[in-house]
């Protein structure tokens, strides 16, 4: 396999906005559409122009995930695509990027040392012993990932939204019980991550022993693209977040607590790693307003910019006048027997 | 919309195991292929046998998930299936049921106020505020939801397994800020759902404020059929759970703190909730054995049966001699600035 970067442009179809996975490499200055080149290839092997696009379609359809999940016959495909870039099959310039991945399932993990510690002084605690045991992580909503240039919804339950300063880890081939040692084999590449967090429902909500869930789950942001591993340093990137243009954070890999490789394996230990999962990191220190004693207000712009994987940029949303919220309960005597 | 059961069977085919969605009325003996079913309509309508089996296969995919995409459309077939019952559609007698929804995401709640109290207390604990202000939940590994008689995978790590009795909400059709009054609208039916969990990490991670994730993503098991709601009273179904043929747990959905409306217009807001998403309820009180002091075994069979809704049966597996875990770290003197 080839150095990469993937991502996916809008088409204009009669029935609607299709997705097409892109793929270049690294140092390309154009994009080459996947499925164009497949086909093409097909004809030149005898294949008839309908057959060329059936297979073609089946080989390298809109979702990442659905693509990757066909294995090397799509990784092959996507590398051929790219080192022969020819120009017939280019991606029209200026085409709009949409999330480059689909993930059937996002983990977010707490690697960074210094931004758990920071966040639980916050809260005038030290932090839990099990952030020194093991990469903790939890789920959320996958449904809810959105790509460059998407604005982030503001949900109407918060006034306190906060960025994170993540790195994506997106999974290229599905695996269970895997071991730093074969990991990174299953590692597809990385990419830029801002999980967007509404910060004082995540308090409360964290107070439970579960989740969280409507302090991030209404919007995460993912892109531009995805960039192979082996054309990265991953153990030495530079990553920053800049608000409106003007730099809040800045950090670098080098400071993970557990490998990309560890946090991997963990994420496979006793359970499935679906191919095109997104795993987060968790924020590199000073990476996000909590930590800085700073809020982000509606439409505010944040750029997330880590070294190799280009520059995510998102403008938040405006707060709803209202909205449901569930009735407090009030405590039963019945209950504990 | 009638009354009705969805389940999935196995199919042998030449390419391995094909998932066929098959539906019936709630008294009915047999089972309706619901793409049989849909074929013979479409040759009674005049297509030929190859184009009635193309777009039968598309309305009435083995993915459960992806047929509920497709809205009314497949309903509407669903239902005529069901209703028609022609024998020449009925699944085979004794067919295998695999778990008959595959869910694209999957929620996991804390809303019977005597499991969170007994839970809490085992821990010397009063339970949170915050389970009485909102319904708390956490997002579980969608991709190691299991089916009917499956094997609960025994992960290395544990050696604390216990059983959860809980109410599965099927999504149906897909929202967004959905109210009490309108969500109910949006649930396909109810399921019996098995939240296996291994207590010992499961507390451990809790403590970092995330998830849980190990304690819960090894294996939960969902079916064997889901029942429309319309066919059953929601608010006053007895549930009960045996182990190896005992009876440990007996409960009923009158004792939820929050109606299934409020949990699945919760579940929605302020972020996309899914077509064949599965929300579990969270543990009825007395449903599992940490709050009765009593824990698993490796090949204990576990069976739970919530009225209107079969029996879920599973046996657990056996733990493997070792894996790999994660090598505890130092605290750094760094970090907090």
């Amino acid at each position: 396999m080839s150095s990469l970067r993937f991502a996916r442009i809008a088409h204009e179809s009669p029935d609607g906005i299709e997705p097409r996975v892109v793929a270049s490499e690294p140092g390309a200055d154009r994009w080459v559409d996947v499925r164009a080149a497949e086909c093409r290839r097909l004809e030149r092997g005898g294949a008839s122009a309908v057959a060329a696009r059936r297979l073609a379609t089946a080989l390298v359809p809109g979702s990442l995930t659905a693509a990757l999940e066909g294995g090397t016959a799509f990784r092959e495909a996507a590398d051929r695509a790219a080192q022969e870039a020819d120009p017939d099959t280019f991606a029209p310039e200026g085409a709009r990027l949409l999330r480059p991945i689909d993930p059937p399932a996002y983990r977010d993990f707490m690697a960074f040392e210094e931004h758990f510690v920071n966040a639980s002084r916050r809260f005038d605690r030290e932090p839990a012993a099990v952030l020194y045991e093991m990469p903790v992580s939890y789920f959320g909503n996958a449904h809810a990932i959105v790509g460059p240039e998407d604005e982030i919804p503001w949900p109407h339950y918060t006034r306190a939204m906060d960025y994170e300063l993540e790195l994506g880890i997106v999974i290229g081939t599905p695996g269970r019980d895997l071991t730093p040692e074969t990991a990174l084999d299953h590692v597809l590449g990385l990419v830029n991550f801002n999980d967007f967090s509404a910060r004082d429902i995540q308090g409360v909500e964290m107070s439970g022993g579960l989740g969280p869930s409507k302090g991030k789950h209404f919007g995460s942001a993912v892109g531009p693209w995805i960039t192979t591993l082996d054309a990265l340093d991953p153990n030495d990137l530079a990553m920053t977040a800049r608000i409106n243009g003007e730099t809040w954070s800045e950090g670098s890999t080098s400071t993970l607590l557990w490998s990309i490789a560890e946090l991997v394996a963990w994420a496979s230990t006793g359970e499935p790693l679906a191919a095109g999962t997104l795993l987060g990191s968790g924020t590199v220190g000073r990476g996000c307003g909590l930590e800085l004693g700073r809020t982000l207000e509606p439409g505010d712009v944040v750029e997330l910019e880590i070294e190799g994987l280009g520059v995510l940029r998102n403008r938040l949303g405006t707060p709803p006048p209202s909205g449901w919220r569930p009735e407090p309960r009030e405590r039963a005597s019945a209950g504990a027997r």
